[in-house]
C-alpha cells in the first residue's frame, strides 16, 4: 500500500484533561464497568462553544488518546494475563495498539463552565481527550 | 515499525484505507442504516498481525480519520440543515470538528489476507482507517 505514504501526518489536538483519582496504571479498571471512578473533563476554553448543547444526564462517548501506551504493539495477552494466548489487538481493547484511541461511554452528572463531570471513566489522571460525541440510539 | 518512535506523539498512523463506492461528500448517507453501502477496508501489511484474532461475523467498530472535515468549526446545523438551530459539535455526529475521528459499527462479512469487507460504512473511498476495536457486550 504505497499511497499510504503520501498521507500527510495526521495530528491531534487535545480538547480536554482527564482530573481523575486514577493515577496507577497497573491498578486502573480495565473497563468502566469494572470499578472506575468519576472524572472530570477540564476543557481548553478555545473548545467551549462545542459544549453548549450538552446537558446533565446525557450519555456521550468520550473519546481519550492513551499517551502511555506502546504504539508498536500489534498482539497482546488479553487483559495482560499471560494465560491468555496472544491475539492481534483489533480484536482486543488493550491501550496498546497503532492508534491508542480509547473509548468511553459515560454520563454527564454536572456540567460546570469548562469542567464537565461524569459518572465512571477507566482513564488515568492527565489523559488527553480528544473528542465527544453523542450516544446514538437508532430509532 | 521502529520508525515509530519517531513520530509525533499526537500523530496518527493510518493503519488501512476504505475502498468503496462512496466518492461523493454531498450525496454519502449520514449513518450505516441510512443506506450505506458495503466497503473494503484494505490494511497496510505492517498491521497483519493486528488482525489475526478477527472473524467473519464479528461487530467491530471501525474508527475512520475524516481527512476533509473542517477542524476549525465548534458550532454547526445538524445534519447540514440550516432549519436546525446552531449546536455545539460535541452534542452531534458531524465530521466537523477538532478531531474528526468517525466511529462505525459495522459488522465483518469477509476477510481476504489484508483485505476486510464489512456490511455498511458511511465513509467516502481512501477515507483513512485508525482503529479497529471488538464491540464489547457487557455479560
Amino acid at each position: 500500500m504505497d499511497a499510504m505514504h503520501d498521507y500527510n501526518p495526521f495530528e491531534l489536538r487535545p480538547i480536554a484533561t482527564v482530573q481523575s483519582p486514577l493515577t496507577d496504571l497497573m491498578s486502573a479498571p480495565k473497563q468502566a464497568h469494572e470499578g472506575a471512578p468519576q472524572a472530570w473533563l477540564n476543557f481548553d476554553p478555545t473548545v467551549l462553544d462545542g459544549l453548549d448543547a450538552l446537558r446533565v444526564g446525557d450519555r456521550v462517548i468520550v473519546l481519550t488518546w492513551l499517551h502511555r501506551a506502546d504504539r508498536d504493539v500489534l498482539v497482546v495477552h488479553p487483559r495482560g494475563d499471560v494465560a491468555n494466548p496472544l491475539q492481534g489487538v483489533f480484536s482486543t481493547r488493550s491501550p496498546a495498539r497503532p492508534n491508542p484511541i480509547g473509548l468511553h461511554e459515560v454520563q454527564i452528572l454536572e456540567i460546570d463552565g469548562a469542567r464537565v463531570r461524569v459518572d465512571a471513566l477507566e482513564a488515568l489522571d492527565g489523559t488527553p481527550v480528544v473528542d465527544v460525541k453523542p450516544v446514538l440510539r437508532r430509532v
